[in-house]
């Protein structure tokens, strides 16, 4: 075959430029598992330009990156060359299609993709059709959601019975199980949730990272019982977006050789061509970043560069992997591939037929050629096989490391241990005060020793949000079976990462710290871990005004309210070391809601009352001297302000007041009660209400109705020590005790 | 002097270095404006280690990256070393004392970047300490915020009026002046406002481009009335962060080669040695941008190499520059130097006394020397002359160019042409129907008419956010003069980028869009806008579920609530044409308020009732069959469910009721009315109120009270057609009926 000799050709070609750069040391290789691609440098010999490509549009330096080559011996070709393009116009068809019929949609990804999908789900990824959760499996991710069509032709024709022909026929239907992007919670054989750009480049470094941590902890010389790749497809959309960078500077920081990412490189976003907003050398800057960088040039019909990419991808074990493959989008339809207007529309019917007789596709709207059927039809066998084959291998691995088998079971199946709670320390109003930042770092170390699949880290502030592990070391290329993760300060990348962790295994509980005024930065993830039901614990101290000199730029004023608008989330803003406490019991069991733990950097005194079956609870009272539920007043604090409230119930009932503090630890639970619990908490006679907490008032009519009245703080914050704010803002005893008097 | 003449000897080498690279066609070269940075590839021959360095830790390909040369002749050296050195040390000291005294703050950074600091401010910067706000002054942004007292300690030292020797000592105290981060609305001489890492960059670059926009329509051959630096330096965290990726290669995508960017590598976070998360090669990721990039290795000491490196970035046209100034976090204290506990902490009294001992430093806190003080106290003459030289070139250029010397004019004064506002269109409910989207198109393309700082673009969506400017081509970097921003898909990256460009001068008024749900990944962003004071127009389409079959990835559910708590931004959803313009005429005129309008991708009719004033008023009746302030019933929505709510009113008429709709398209200007207005609207003793809004319930309650109804969406949406997922999430003419029964 010609190809295949001129790719011989160009291998050697590769190795002697190689052996020239690295001099007499490096001898002529015909291996094609190169330490690392950044040993190519161009030399002075004028380079062949089959094997040395500058970007086309390379606006920084524009170094050589290098084509990728056959390898012959090692890519097993399944079928003949005929039927592989027949299978991926398949694809593109039935992406055609579905959208034509849905009149919405985008084609484009899914006609220039289809090659590489085609390869990566007949040729190279190793599933269960019949099990998409098979622990084992093969992670593939979608990071250019928009083009989900592709996914679904895949998973239609790998035989999942998530994707049936109604399915692609119903899609971005109203209950349909192929929505608009993909969604893992809709279509089992999807990992995770994407479209909003970016973000599943950062769920697959969370996938392999997941892969490479539970393979260092469970695997033995005589055992490779986890070991999986992760593949993922991004775009020109995905790259521009900062988050990318971010978890690709992790990638590559920890060393995850089993990414395998490939970059849809087809110059076209929805504005245009690529040209008008994104110039820079993409190549160059994985490099800088720590990828091993292959490009094929021809990913529309180039079947051996991919697979060969692929493979030299997979023999470079410490670093990930990206391939540039360069497409045209749209590929196949005469008029409107390689322009904007195939993206994200319908073709039409004109352009529908042109494609159809473009690529001589005789074929009705949905139709997989019995062929093409036969040929995908033994992935079923072939899946039910693989995971059999793991299955004896496990139970092996069980005979022989009982108390390994029993930790990974756990993870496999989300299974928590029995009596984990229990772990949980206690507190009474004697324990010493302290910053509710410091008690659940007491919490995050007992859980870890009960929950094996437990581990975070922070976004740089591990020291401030008091995150580290002290009985784990850190998670680190050579260290990967430890469990402190360190994200750098990249918050948005470190949220995605976990939602990629979180969604390998049931039994995996990630949580991440920042500041909680940086949920700003991550609010993307975070809404993707509330949408996508993953159970991340998202542990944000610096939760006001407390936090004092840092300044306004520091201080969340306005972010428990947008986290309680946010359907699927809680929003826990514990008052003392009991409700942190059960703040964390409640997170770890709500596997399918994230969490948001809101802490004080600031002392608090553990007060009488708290409770972790009151924070189950969302609100409860805490003290009250009324009686028959008739009080003359209910005091609602939250997190810090509790003591406030607590405090100036105090002081009233010397009075002779009847007062009922209550806290509110978290809307969402308390919505959850039952009308009568909620009535004993808050009666509907009692009107006269006042709550306080170091945030915006938005929304606390709910809680202290029309007559009652809502202290809180409605501007931006200020630099100063905490004390000196809180008095400067009317967050006082005083003003709560002066607030109960107007409104009772 | 030794340092000169070893430099002299370096450029020699540099120069041989390039022409053997380059080949015979490059001659050997004396100069140092070389064309760009990444003509210099590693040649054959070993590099001398002088010239040609690895990066400590370069994890991808390590490239070798040239130390900046010193350029004797053109560095003007304006006083002798053991002053500079003096004037560094008061610096430090300033920045050791103000932390010191206030028990809080981050020492290390201006410890270490007090060389880089003082060269810029003493010997390259343009600017006036007495008018802070001088058009052409050079612009300083330090994007690694925490390090402000390194800021605060320069504008001391030049003479600024905002940082006098109390307000040193008042560093983050209440109502002090020095604030525990740069905020520019509190001291004058600070620029923008930072803290949250990577944003301070991004800003730079919107102040680069607002002057590569004016400079490229006023300059004239005979006058360069626009002709400044933008200067920034950034930290590792800044690095990290996504955004700065975002922002640095639209920045050379651009070709803003008055960007120069000084990167603070310490080699030092919060969390340790970054080591621990960030070993990418921060030089080949930005020449992979497209940057020229420059090492100096000496940042502590190195002066010479400082200077040098400015003066080859100057030279350094059509890219920006990113110097990498390596420097000890903390230089000169004896134990903490180089280590986490030096950034963000004081370093305690002993400590302090130890580095005084160290650098040899005996004068009492807060002391500047006579030498020091008289040295610096000629940039308040410097600065007047300097701005007078401009005043009368300004008055020259205003003779021979009228016309343009007005625009100039209103874009440097922030005063806004007579009558601007009755460019926007109107419209009558015989208007067709449209998308608010498009009708946002018509208001944006008449306030380009006759705003003449009015420019702005998309991330990626400018087809789908319809934000084109028709009779304006794109802004690129050759043509700058244009005024359509694209911005690709960076949505963090561009608010932060408008951010910039709107604190650049007063009358430049930037918009910018993506999808409404989008708003997520730049919401850090936008909360400087809010907290800064920053005029920003936010036009964010596909508000709701009405966007379809897209599904919940893409539609907002909590985002209206989300910005209604965030202090100081108005979030605006009009209904229709009218409702629009006045939207624009509001955000227009708002210049220290950002505005986000909330657009519609479906079409919506142009009702009876809405107009321009109303909207000024955030909430007023649309129409009304009740008398005496007394209706039966209040029906209230925003956005596109006005339109329900209005026909639902339409409907209940026709069975007898006094019906009163209301439209409530931002409760800012709402809150802001009287008592009277406000109760001529929603009489307090009508309790039976209906609202109707695609987004979250969340704050209703403030609206229609404890006895009303809201009608809202508490879940994620759905990939769907938009009149399907309407009809079953219960958003119906229908359903706004039976709620009115309900609850009247």
């Amino acid at each position: 075959m010609a190809s295949t000799s001129s790719l011989t050709l160009s291998q050697a070609l590769v190795a002697r430029a190689i052996s020239h750069h690295h001099g007499s040391n490096s001898s002529s290789s015909s291996t094609l598992s190169l330490p690392t691609f950044s040993g190519l440098k161009s030399s002075p010999a004028k380079p062949s330009t089959r094997l040395l490509h500058r970007s086309r549009r390379s606006a920084g330096a524009s170094r050589p990156v290098r084509a990728s080559v056959a390898e012959p011996a090692t890519v097993g070709k399944t079928t003949d060359t005929s039927l592989v393009e027949k299978s991926v116009n398949t694809i593109r068809f039935l992406a055609i299609d579905a959208v034509e019929k849905a009149n919405s949609g985008h084609p484009g990804l899914p006609m220039g993709c289809a090659p590489m999908g085609h390869i990566l789900y007949d040729e190279i990824m190793r599933y269960n059709p019949k099990n998409p959760y098979w622990f084992n499996r093969d992670r593939f991710v979608l990071s250019a959601g928009h083009g989900c069509m592709l996914q679904y032709a895949l998973l239609h024709l790998a035989g999942y019975d998530s994707v049936q022909e109604d399915d692609l026929k119903n899609f971005r239907q109203w209950g349909s199980r192929t929505p608009g992007h993909p969604e893992h919670f809709e279509t089992p054989g999807v990992e995770v949730t994407t479209g909003p750009l970016g973000q599943g480049i950062a769920n697959a470094v969370g996938l392999a990272l997941a892969e490479k941590h539970l393979a260092a902890r469970f695997n033995k010389p005589d055992s490779e019982i986890v070991d999986h790749y992760t593949y993922v497809i991004l775009g020109d959309g995905c790259q521009m977006e900062g988050i990318s960078n971010e978890a690709s500077s992790l990638a590559a920081h920890w060393g995850l050789g089993k990414l395998i990412a490939f970059y849809d490189d087809n110059h076209i976003s929805i504005d245009g061509d690529t040209e008008i907003a994104f110039t820079e050398s993409v190549d160059t800057r994985f490099e800088g970043l720590g990828w091993h960088v292959i490009w094929v040039k021809n990913g529309n019909t180039g079947y051996d560069e991919i697979r060969a990419a692929i493979q030299e991808a997979k023999a470079v074990k410490d670093k990930p992997t990206l391939i540039k493959v360069t497409t045209t989008i749209g590929y196949g339809s005469p008029n409107k591939a390689n322009s904007y207007s195939v993206h994200g529309s319908a073709l039409g019917a004109k352009e529908v037929d042109a494609t159809r007789k473009n690529l001589a596709w005789p074929f009705e709207p949905f139709h997989v050629p019995e062929d093409v059927k036969k040929h995908w039809s033994r992935h079923v066998p072939k899946g039910s096989a693989l995971e059999a084959e793991w299955n004896a291998k496990f139970a092996a691995y069980e005979k022989k490391y009982k108390e390994e088998a029993a930790e990974l079971k756990s993870i496999i199946t989300g299974e928590l241990p029995a009596g984990w709670e229990k772990a949980l320390p206690t507190y009474t109003p004697e324990s010493p005060a302290d910053a509710t930042r410091n008690l659940s770092q007491q919490c995050l170390n007992a859980l870890a020793k009960v929950l094996p699949g437990f581990l975070g880290g922070s976004a740089d502030l591990a020291s401030s949000n008091m995150t580290l592990l002290k009985m784990f070391g850190d998670f680190q290329k050579g260290t990967p079976e430890e469990r402190n993760l360190r994200f750098g300060v990249r918050e948005h990348g470190m949220g995605a990462i976990c939602n990629g962790i979180v969604l390998h295994s049931p039994g995996l509980i990630p949580y991440n710290a920042t500041f909680f005024v940086f949920t700003d930065y991550m609010r993307a993830a975070i809404r993707i871990s509330a949408l996508g039901e993953a159970g991340v614990i998202y542990v944000m101290t610096h939760d006001s005004i407390g936090l004092g000199e840092d300044g306004p730029t520091h201080q969340p004023i306005e972010h428990l309210a947008s986290f309680r608008a946010m359907p699927n989330i809680l929003m826990l803003r514990p008052a003392d070391g009991n409700e942190t406490a059960g703040a964390y019991k409640v997170a770890v069991k709500n596997r399918k809601r994230p969490s948001i733990l809101a802490l004080s950097r600031q002392k608090l005194p553990h007060l009488a009352g708290t409770s972790v079956e009151g924070v189950e609870k969302g609100g409860y009272i805490v003290s009250d001297n009324s009686s028959g539920n008739k009080p003359d007043v209910i005091l609602v604090g939250t997190g810090s302000e509790l003591e406030i409230a607590y405090k100036a119930g105090e002081e009233l009932r010397k009075e002779g007041k009847a007062v009922r503090v209550v806290s509110f630890i978290s809307w969402e639970l308390f919505d959850e009660q039952s009308d009568a619990y909620k009535e004993s908490v808050l009666p509907a006679a009692v009107t006269a209400r006042v709550s306080i907490e170091a945030g915006s008032t938005f929304g606390w009519e709910k809680i202290v109705g029309s007559k009652g009245k809502a202290i809180g703080i409605d501007r931006f914050g200020a630099s100063a020590p905490a004390g000196r704010i809180y008095k400067e803002f009317g967050l006082t005893v005083e003003a709560v005790i002066a607030a109960a008097k107007e409104v009772s």
